[in-house]
């Protein structure tokens, strides 16, 4: 994005989940990262998440050369074009609605665009992608909630989502929808890990049919080759992924994270729901470890290097790198 | 239970949802009702199911003569010895754990000694009986939540459960279960409404399998023949089940309520997750209607003499009365 006819494009990463601080907000400037989906609740409650959007308006305050909070796509554009990074408020869970409707709009109207239906386990919603047993989209609070969704003009995610949940929700949403980060299953070529988020291609075929998105990731538990997967086979995936949906359906959505320990590992994989971790968690081991080619934010130059080195045109990084997730913003958070 | 004999028969009514008052109490105090188990959460959270404990140690206080609390079976006896009523304290839905599966000892501390695992839909732990896709006991946080319970003596209801969930969980579950206010819907003959609460044999027969009690109820949306439904019918239906499952687990579970608005209807259909409730609410009847001969937990006695007259023994009547109850109570509260 160094280039005088590249000022328009703007680089989406449509999930990361870094704890947030300035080293984090200056990465994305030297990544040159336009627009960043940020997580606020996994399993925090209503309660919780009100100090989580607490402590990220703390940040806009002191971060405020570098970083503002976008509602809409307007926003989005223009906190870019003063140098600086937009942030999506967005939920991998619906935990933090309480199972309260009316939460949907109180939240949009605090900031929230993005929201998942269900972070690995069932909820009241729908089920998740760990679940043995697959109800998809609950009948009655499942269907309420999209509707909601819908009407509030709030993406769902599917990322975490179960396959039945998927398909069900395309097809019930009047919106397109997301799946903000996840890695296609019939290329990854393995059920990577418990978690089974990669998404199979008739899922991703559907999703595309009705105007969403898929955000691709570096996270290495959905990579090929697992840490060994090189930059080319990352690209390789985003190219095997526009031929099976198309370009306008193909985004990036890297999963990244840092600034985590071990406590962190076990919020996330079992809330205050569990005794135990469905995955066993090695207390020794990294939090996570990332490709050596995507350590950190900065390092989208070099993987838009090696998308035109791969052959994408202009128009298709454009889509690719930020403008499918820009359209999907404009159609649902917009009503455009 | 006017006779000397039948002095040490205990009648356990395994669910009342009433608008606790001292003129409830003193119905039962009417009744001979020995025992009542109350609900204190269908929709509510941890929070708001604290003052709902708040409000009932106000009523302890007040009420002092007519009930008090009963946290085990010696409790039940030495306040029925007293010439009172034992209230249980027990929950309708999860909801009230609000994920975190160290409320199940927190809320036992507090006397909660029955839970049911969800109200008609979805939760995170199991499908509710509203479900039209039935994935039962959810894979990873139901099967810690029933671990869980077994571990602190709380005793499983499945009323509102979903014929998959109630299977599962008969079978996972350590200790026996209950379903504390179903009926058979073999003997009912359909299903009755949309919380399609009766309990299939199937159901019924494994809860007995594994020691578990079901407790009938003359609610009329689960009655052969509804409102005109006679205390003869529902003496064929309790026959009708002992028959099925053996007199060791067949008991008492009227499920009467009364003193509430259609506001009350309205939280109990949808909570707070929907904006329609899936039965239609008519805003003009009544709440609630019930059998001629069962307008109140006063009418006890005269279904005692109903039963006597079907030919149930002084053995039979005890068990199906409260001691079945007991029994059950005294395995999961106590450990015995």
């Amino acid at each position: 994005m160094n280039t005088v006819e590249q000022q328009d494009a703007i680089v989406v990463d449509c999930l990361q989940y870094s704890k947030p601080t300035r080293e984090r907000f200056l990465e994305w400037k030297n990544g040159d990262v336009g627009c960043v989906h940020v997580t606020l609740s996994v399993w925090e409650t209503a309660r919780e998440t009100l100090s989580v959007i607490g402590r990220w308006n703390d940040l806009f305050a002191e971060n405020s050369d570098l970083v503002a909070l976008a509602r809409t796509t307007a926003d989005i554009h223009e906190i870019v074009r003063s140098g600086r990074t937009a942030v999506i408020f967005g939920f991998q869970n619906t935990t933090a609605f309480d199972d309260d409707i009316r939460l949907v709009k109180v939240f949009s109207d605090l900031g929230v665009r993005i929201a998942q239906l269900t972070y690995n386990t069932q909820n009241s919603i729908a089920a998740g992608c760990w679940e043995d047993d697959d109800s998809g989209l609950s009948t009655h609070v499942g269907r309420q909630f999209v509707r909601e969704f819908n009407e509030v003009g709030m993406l769902i995610d599917l990322s975490h989502c179960s396959e039945k949940t998927s398909l069900q929700t395309i097809d019930f949403s009047s919106d397109p929808v997301a799946v903000t980060h996840a890695n296609p299953l019939e290329f990854v070529g393995r059920d990577v890990e418990l978690n089974r988020r990669p998404k199979s291609s008739e899922v991703l075929r559907a999703l595309a049919a009705r105007g969403g998105v898929v955000g691709l990731s570096p996270y290495v538990r959905m990579l090929k080759n697992g840490l060994k997967t090189t930059e080319r086979e990352f690209v390789e995936m985003i190219s095997w992924t526009v031929d099976l949906v198309g370009v306008d359906h193909v985004a990036i959505g890297t999963d990244f994270y840092t600034g985590y320990g071990v406590e962190a590992v076990k919020w996330w994989r079992m809330g205050r729901w569990g005794r135990e971790s469905p995955v066993p968690i090695d207390e020794q081991a990294p939090v996570v470890e990332w490709p050596a080619w995507f350590q950190s934010p900065t390092a989208f130059p070099s993987l838009i290097v090696a998308m035109q080195q791969a052959g994408f045109s202009r128009t298709e990084l454009d889509k690719i790198l930020g403008g499918n997730w820009l359209r999907l913003f404009a159609e649902v958070f917009d009503g455009e």
